[in-house]
């Protein structure tokens, strides 16, 4: 069995921004009640800090409208009824926006190609006067309706994955650097304080788009406040019906590729110190992938957490929930959605994954590619401790911890969730995949969705708690290690009865 | 390994009747708000019809008041605030009063002898014309506020436990007699369909008691709607400090005193087929066993639900909460009290074994000391199996079920309740015993209080299903085995990703 | 001033049928949140039984797709995932669907034509075979998830106004005519008790469409288990900006146009005895008609309710809310939308029309072109009253009711809902007409739309009860009188302090 | 009519500290739901920091408690389960305790003494330095359990009017002084941050105690870090059956007695700038005075709160509800209780000159003996203006104020309380005054407790806003008048449907 000895003295390198944002469905999606009660369980449980999506200027969304005057002149009108809704329920949930300028409204489309089921118009404004005036109105409204103190603390990235065909009209990098300029210098003009960048693109860390981009912004000394892109870790999917089946990358060789374009970032002086956000994340990028709603999902994610925030000042897991319509609305409540939550508010493995990351506060104080520890300076020891078994190569997985402390009585608390105990996946297998859950169906998912929990009473051996892990295929544990002075009552006696 | 072969053709006896009534503390408890969410929590997964406690006349209810007219006559006057309040609130829940008649208010009482920390007084009235006018008030005011359709279908049963000195002063049968007889007629006058009944005796089935009592009522002819007593199944408790510590009887023993009892009141012509309420049981009767919080409580009262049907029409347990005061406020959250529920909305095994019991639906098919299994119409089977450690002897109890079926695919879904996964008072030991919980800590027991659920897919073999079941220490199980077709959406294969 | 003494002993003619249904936007918008509390709210406070919206085959609901075998053919499947999660809102809100079979999805349709901001396609099947088999798919998986019982209650309808060019490609008469007769045979397949019905005509009872359809049925014989139609009361609105203003027809008119038509179905000896309902009426037809926001909606809908049960089974207030598409999202929250409430959760003064018509039990004693009473058997007496200015001519109106009593002590409630007291439209405006609401605004706003309440204590003068009733412009009053003996407690004195 | 000129510029004098502490019923009674759920109302409304109340010591509370060792020695032990459940409640709606250290447990009582119906015990510690113990204990549990930071913000007051026989033993002033003595040392021993004060004295400034008790704290040098007094402003109840009838004094005579206390206690050179509580106030001190439950009591209080923050630096009105066992239990739901909520959550009009008081922000800048007006930095300018009838003599009342603005678009929003429009013991009286409510009277008389509100559009004329303001008998008001500008929307022409 392996053992590891944690030293309290050093600082093991561990940067946990778990809950800063979380990814969402278009913005039009958000006005659904099952998308509401989705995030407010997450939101309970993890509690981000912000959640990016897209869709804002979509038809949906309804803002940017036209009428004729009486002359015969087209002008534009905004209408922000669904917006004040949306944000007014994010406000609700402790959540803000992380705005993503996108996509083109029908009526100032210079073009007809549209992105996802829900058709997203992807082609350059018709007339870039009208746009920028639609993004400053949009600003102006909601600095107006949720005051400067709280809107300037919004980033605001312009367009998504202008890399792709399928997101930006023939992936026309030039004319994404005349949206970008325009757009940024128009927001600059509703106030200087609020911070925008780009270039939002997905896949590796692609030469021509991100170093033109840098190059772009820095020749032109164009406003820019933060740096984004993408990172999904599969091959291409290979399709069948409604699905995908995908091919993971290594964890190390999906490390190498921020630590590669973090580099490259670092590279531009003016940059150097920039904010870095990886504004979409996950293993398979459709939204119809079964792997999402994996055990080994979630212990993927364990690995991917625990280093992430090496390479970035903030990351956003694409999507917290299932409510979500890129390919079509999902046949079944198990679809291999990216949500960390399943339609009918049942949390799949990967929530526990974050609720985990959640909880460890205080410093780092050791990290391998198994685990990661912190403690806080009540002296609370945390970890969470994951088997992937692809990469561990163990059906179980042992390991035993060796951990100083005072000479006290300590209570440790484990919560587990494994293929085993936690697999709601297989609970909905096991009843025959219904397309309709009935109630009773759907209350059996969520009750058995949830993490075993273990306690037991540690009384140090040398100074040192031991602590015995024993972990199952593709499982992933979170541990707490707290004093737990006994102070029973006159009389009792706990085991005797 | 045992096998036991069910055999859907024979009736099995099983007379289920979990939910009908359950126990609670005086009823000016009723008024907290713990108490309130402790019954919500236990109506919503249980769903009991009725409640029975103490206290309805007590003076904390405030219902029986005197004052002094001018010309110095001293009057009665009632005051029904606290009793709507209270009622109200059950109706709200789906739970209605079996009323106990008791106890004496201190203005209407003959001596100064009381009961518990909260000082039920237990003296006969020192007028029973205005006891009987009490009583009638309260039941006409009870019909008028809650209408004829509902109050008549709540039983009344006059006193509690007259046959103690500790609850009726000198335990004076006489005085009963008259009591009853009083108050029986008192009620016939309200309305003659109330229902009323006799004597919640306590103890084993006491000749002098329980037979002075159905001949004395026979005798005189008196209205005699139902006959109850009591049941616990435990030796006199050994104190310590806030605490008892008891020895239970073994549940062979348990059920021969019900049994003698049956045969007794079956003597009686009259009395063959009248309703009989064990209208309090629970193993020990005291408010501070450990005992009541344990796997073993819970285990052993899965088998006391398998059998006491068979002797009686109805019964309740007691309590279904800890709000409760009659050896004074309890100074922990786990303390030995009765309840299903523990302080802080915490169920304990027992609650478990309560539900399981409320599934199982149709008819009896197969019952033994360890199981009782059972099936509805669609055929879906369910059962309860438990590991009474202490009867079976055995640490870990296995058995093999073979289940007659048609050729479908079927789901088994499992929830165990034993010491390792559903124990909240292990928790709470190692916690350190708190006695105020925090908030974190009354979740950590909330959520570490659940059974572990676990499903599989069966396919018959032969034309049977086989079910194997182990059961560890002191473990409760329920399964239930439904038709699960696998009807996969379009490109789905389970397992695949 | 008016005298009106009520006699108790004839019955007036009254059909009070408030509750039977309610109209909605299309079924997609039924997943929204904000959708979801408005009707709350309406059913908590009216509780209608069924809800009539058009949608349910439009794309957004997603249950028509189609994909392509490995050998090129086109096959359908049908996704219920959201037809589900809809229906489920509506049964726990205790409401269930009056189906309204429509509009085409996109991809089953034989042309481009839409209808609404919403395109909801209007144009025929390309393949009635494929239409029929997605009927029957859909009410098959009805009456599985949700059970014969409750699905048999359920009404179909046909399309909806298939007589106008705008709703059904061409207002093709023999086109619908093969719609219905292939629709209507295909639910008999079904189940022969499902209740279907058309032809869901808008406008006046146009002799071409009512008379064709009637004949048509009854020559070949057709399944029809009720007719149906609409009723909207207004001339052609005017438009201005986003908005239409209306002349309203006088009650008179509109009564004899649905009285002519009842007269036309019952000359069909067949068809005289067939539910007939109206499944859509307003005043103004358009979702922008400022009159929807007013008292005098309020008023004239009195008036309408009090009659329009004496021509029909039932009728569909359009609609309960103003989450509505129709005309694209609404600018403001007051925008003239059908609702009977606004968004925000304010009620409109119509709100409280059907609230109080649902309020009316029993008997009905009197009607006249102002009021309505009722008597229930324990002697309550109910009324609504109203003063519709436009037809009164009254900006007060006065009236004194003679109510025949016997000899007791009585309270009379009131409420009443007037320009003064009961106009969040007017306190919308003196805010400023804000299009975005902040949060003390929509509660001041919510908290300015309740009645106002009124109370007294009568008591009969000669064996009757004089009620004064002085109604401002366009106010609905509701009254309620019921006995109220005076029972004061021990030395308390109303009045003295 | 009268006319008032507001000017902008001059400081009125008028200190609002209305949220900072009410008053409550012995704190046995908060663990009820009924208690919690009038409490929660308050709070939403109002938002009081503090509540302070009797009973933290006596029986029901539980906390004290002893036992017989094994030798006989009888041993000290806590139990501090209700007082954590209560005070959990408490943060739960965000109010804090002002500590009030009594009545004295039985077990620690020097004598048999009692007060109220629920046998408070008044007398003495038997043993000083168990009741040192007792309080160091309560005061170190709610440190560990609340933090620090928290309960050091919690006034300690030392017991409760001492002054009168009813509630200390002969009131005993030397027995007090040495209770203060060895309370305050015991206090400061656990904390010397925590704020400890007294006398609690009830009734005028009564120059033997408030002067001997400051006396004795200088010349002894004491700990004190407040003041404490109550205030009530009747003569003696006149009793009749159930109830007290009341006689009020004059404003001017009510405010004279708070004078001259300030002025005794500024006349200590070192207590001139301590805090000084005024820990009950109300109109009458019975809890059965039907006053408490008039208009006119609402109109009282109106003048009451306007300068009452001149004499002290914070006032608890006693109470918030009306959950009160002082006289025993109420027959009726209105019974003159204390409480600014009736029992059925129903507020009194006194609740809403709470309510109007806590929305008045910024600076004084008017009062006279009818009103108080602020002005905020917005410009917004809010009133509470009152026709306390005794006092004006006029049955309506009639002013008209001119404000001066900035020319612009205003609107002035209104609620009014009066003997018409929101006099819930009107409205119950009307009902036949019934002991136990029904839902639906419950619901017509919280619907009936509503202020009416009332809008209008106001535009400055020469620079002014003119408000006529008319009162009817007893009527409390509030008004607030903010810009709003007019934005309609394109073609919406408020007026025109």
């Amino acid at each position: 069995m392996r053992e590891v000895t944690i030293s309290m003295d050093q600082e093991a390198p561990f940067h946990n921004n778990v809950d800063y944002c979380v990814g969402t469905g278009r913005m039009g999606l958000a006005l659904h009640k099952e998308y509401w009660e989705q995030l407010a369980l997450v939101q309970k449980a993890i509690g981000f800090s912000y959640i990016r999506g897209h869709g804002l200027f979509c038809d949906d969304m309804a803002i940017y409208q036209e009428y004729k005057t009486e002359d015969g002149q087209l002008e534009s009108e905004y209408n922000f009824t669904y917006l004040d809704r949306v944000v007014d329920s994010y406000m609700e949930l402790g959540i803000r926006p992380f705005l993503e300028l996108g996509f083109m409204p029908e009526k100032l489309a210079s073009g007809t190609q549209t992105q996802f089921y829900w058709k997203g118009n992807v082609t350059p404004p018709r007339d870039y006067e009208k746009w920028c005036a639609l993004v400053q109105e949009t600003l102006r409204h909601l600095l107006g309706r949720y005051g400067e103190e709280e809107v300037l603390s919004w980033p605001v990235e312009v367009w998504n994955e202008p890399n792709l065909t399928g997101f930006w009209e023939h992936a026309d990098m030039e004319e994404y650097f005349k949206l970008y300029e325009c757009t940024s210098y128009a927001i600059k003009e509703v106030d200087p304080r609020i911070q925008v960048g780009g270039p939002a693109i997905c896949g590796g860390c692609d030469e021509k788009w991100m170093k033109g981009f840098l190059s772009h912004c820095q020749d032109k000394g164009l406003p820019l406040d933060f740096i984004s892109r993408h990172h999904y870790t599969t091959e291409l999917p290979k399709p069948n019906g409604h699905y995908g089946y995908v091919e993971l990358y290594t964890s190390e060789y999906a490390f190498s590729t921020l630590r590669d374009c973090r580099k490259m970032i670092d590279s531009y002086a003016e940059y150097k110190d920039l904010p870095f956000y990886i504004t979409e994340f996950n293993t398979s990028y459709i939204p119809n992938a079964p792997i999402h709603d994996t055990n080994e999902n979630a212990a993927y994610l364990a690995r991917m957490l625990s280093e992430i925030g090496d390479f970035c000042t903030g990351y956003s897991y694409w999507t917290f929930g299932d409510v979500f319509e890129e390919q079509g609305v999902p046949f079944t409540p198990f679809h291999g959605g990216f949500g960390l939550v399943a339609n009918g508010c049942i949390p799949k493995p990967a929530f526990w994954t974050f609720y985990f990351y959640k909880q460890l506060k205080g410093k780092g104080v050791y990290r391998d590619e198994h685990m990661v520890v912190t403690q806080e300076k009540d002296g609370t020891v945390r970890g969470v401790v994951w088997n992937l078994t692809r990469e561990s190569g163990c059906e179980h997985w042992d390991c035993k911890l060796h951990i100083p402390v005072e000479e006290k009585r300590y209570c440790c608390v484990r919560q587990i969730v494994d293929e085993q105990v936690c697999n709601p996946l297989k609970v909905w297998h096991d009843l025959g995949e219904p397309a309709s859950l009935k109630n009773e169906q759907a209350e059996l998912l969520r009750a058995a969705a949830n993490p075993s929990i273990l306690t037991e009473c540690l009384v140090p051996s040398s100074g040192q708690l031991e602590l015995e892990i024993g972990l199952g295929k593709n499982s992933v544990m979170y541990f707490e290690i707290q004093e737990a002075a006994l102070r029973s009552d006159r009389g009792f006696e706990y085991g005797k009865y």
